[in-house]
């Protein structure tokens, strides 16, 4: 497939966030062109589109996020994390198929091409299903291992990190395990030969709550970072997910071993977990990437009001407007997350690059007047303005049209019978 | 108009959150029936629609904006608001004419029918130009007066409620100050003068930030509420916008004389103001509704953000999940928003009452499974569900275009040239 984006205000997130006018040409799964229009009378087009002056930019990264949980959307609100948890979500999760962990990431995937999002990093069970879902629609994902006292098995792991890396373009696989406070010390300890083996970078849920930190704190005399770091878990990088009740030398150790914060604070806000310090991890110079965690806890995979909470929760935190400025978040949503999913063909809008674009319309009027376009993207902006999700190369979600064959209607149903099914 | 919604579900607002399946008519601005189908073969029906399930509801009101703002939207961000209003908008606004308010103005209103808002609370500029705006583009809208001490004169107020009150079905105009820091002591006095005169509530800016609490108190010894209500301004009701730094007297004060407290969390951690406390609040049993405030403080006039923010904020503030129910909020968003704002005819689904109303899509991917669709609209919600929004009987948006005859790319290029002659 050859495409040739025209008329467009090309933000390729590669330096900063400036636009530039012209074109952008795919072909095939790659960027193959960016710049002012020229003859391409060689080229057979598959499609060209007219852009009228919108916005292409990489699509988002939702560096977080646990897609089957779509089946407990306002099933159980207004809990605290560990009471939703132990009584609410692990009882559902206990009684879902294979089969369910499929069909419910399929109705995540619909949500997130709806948002922009053209890459997940998504901790989850029975990986294999994501990556069937993923595969079926299109959807590029790095799965994260949420390995735990309850399974899966290191040897477990250690088998799908051979058998999903490598599966399909669209699919890696990363080590991981859920958080410290559901594995215990010795499994830990295996989890971190098996690092060293692969000198793989291994990522967790980490000081998500203070109940968790302060039981890290009382269970062992670290917080929860530097426990995984004195058990050689971060030796080959990785990171945490949360990241909210970090202390300055958790951020130092963030800082000094190059290790990714994916900040998630839709979650933490619905669960008054608490609010991640995004300015200091800045001034730190760690990378931080953002996640809207599972629907369940969320409620929705919305990069836009995860991107406006980002900016907003830091200037109510740090009690100053001009906290961690919009386009520092846009880097966050964009770049800094394929950073920290290991995605550096998919960062950023360059000549070679996979083609992982999104489309955004500047012809609603939230996004007008054009005073700041990319100021307007991230305090403005709202998924009713993603007009076309492209990942690798194929353009799957257009003017709210679900592409590629996709039964949206059929997947809706079957969500619907699997959680009256579990929680019957 | 004669038009019959079919295959509905209807949240009516009337006494909780209880969806009822069935039909909705409108005749005229009004509705005419909520039930059952049944026969109808006397009625000649302008439209038919089938809603496919969708839900009908009160549309929001928008109870506390600044809509003629939009020219300012993302022109100066990440600034505090003392800063903000002296350095950049006060000086654009001196240069801002009559026909420049109209204009902007209508760019809110588009923006107001995408989030399914059908009544404003609209406190700017040469409010005869906003209605202007409205009567013309069929938004309902409730003026109030931002008198302080650069305008208008009280006569000029009293003349402007005079006229127009009764100007049109869909305007009216209450009493209003901008804030305590804008205004002086004698000023209020006349104000109070002309509240008595005509037995009418009066509404202003309110204990937005610690700045202007502390500064009231250095004057006068008094919070804002407590100085406004020592000179008789709340002797007829009323009540404030933003309400951030509200003392428990000053909460007693509310419940006791029955103001009405606005919340607009987006501009209050936009502009680092501040978190008002909305659950004590509730326990006081003070009504509290929701707005925008104006597009360059928020930036956008998206009410599924606002209401995200009032139970997000809830639940961080009290470190409590279950903090101000989504329930609640919805309920915040519609008909005490309606209360507030005086518009006691269209603030529930009910025969009889006025036809201001919105479809919410439930066919989307952020709102299935169907768990708990109320709570679906609050925790995962997004103005792209908005799929229908009807003012005073008359269909104004539906599945993302603007009927009435409405040029929306027009408005765009006005509201460009005007910003781009005022920064000038």
């Amino acid at each position: 497939m050859n495409i040739r984006f025209y008329h467009a205000r090309i933000l390729t997130m590669d330096g900063g966030c400036v636009l530039q006018e012209g074109e952008l040409w795919t072909s095939g799964n790659r960027i193959a062109y960016i710049g002012p229009g020229k003859d391409a009378k060689d080229i057979v087009w598959d499609e060209q589109i007219d852009c009228q002056g919108n916005v292409l930019m990489p699509g988002f990264k939702n560096a977080h996020t646990h897609s089957g949980m779509t089946a407990m959307r306002s099933f159980a609100d207004d809990m605290p994390l560990q009471e939703w948890l132990n009584t609410k979500i692990f009882p559902l999760e206990a009684k879902m198929t294979e089969q369910d962990n499929y069909d419910l990431t399929k109705l995540a995937i619909l949500e997130y091409l709806t948002t922009g999002v053209t890459g997940i990093f998504d901790m989850y069970l029975s990986p294999k299903d994501i990556a069937r879902a993923c595969v079926e629609m299109g959807m590029r994902c790095v799965l994260v291992s949420g390995l735990n006292k309850f399974g899966p098995s290191v040897a477990e792991m250690e088998n799908r990190y051979n058998s999903l890396n490598g599966m399909h373009p669209l699919i890696t696989y990363r080590m991981g395990v859920h958080a410290e406070y559901t594995c215990d010390k010795a499994l830990l300890e295996e989890v971190s030969a098996l690092i060293h083996k692969y000198r793989a970078p291994l990522f967790a849920h980490l000081s998500e709550t203070r109940l968790e930190t302060d039981e890290c704190l009382e269970r062992y005399g670290m917080t929860p970072p530097q426990f995984f770091d004195s058990l050689g878990l971060f030796d080959f990088g990785g990171g945490g997910y949360h990241c909210v009740y970090f202390t300055e030398a958790d951020m130092d150790l963030f800082a000094r071993k190059g290790l990714h914060a994916v900040t998630n604070p839709g979650s933490n806000t619905k669960l008054a977990s608490g609010v991640a310090p995004i300015g200091r991890f800045l001034e730190k110079g760690i990378n931080v990437a953002i996640g809207t965690d599972g629907p369940s806890s969320n409620n929705c995979l919305d990069m836009f009001r995860e991107m406006f909470l980002v900016t907003g929760l830091a200037k109510l935190l740090q009690k100053d407007a001009s906290a961690v400025d919009a386009h520092e978040v846009l880097k966050m949503a964009t770049v800094n997350g394929a950073r920290a999913m290991g995605l550096s063909e998919a960062d950023v809008l360059a000549e070679g690059k996979l083609a992982d674009l999104i489309m955004i319309d500047l012809h609603q009027p939230n996004m007008q007047p054009l005073n700041n376009i990319t100021k307007n993207i991230v305090y403005s902006g709202s998924k009713q303005n993603v007009k076309l999700t492209m990942i690798d190369g194929k353009i799957l979600y257009r003017d709210g049209q679900f592409l590629n064959g996709v039964d949206a209607e059929a997947i809706y149903a079957k969500a619907n019978e699997i959680i009256a099914r579990l929680s019957a």
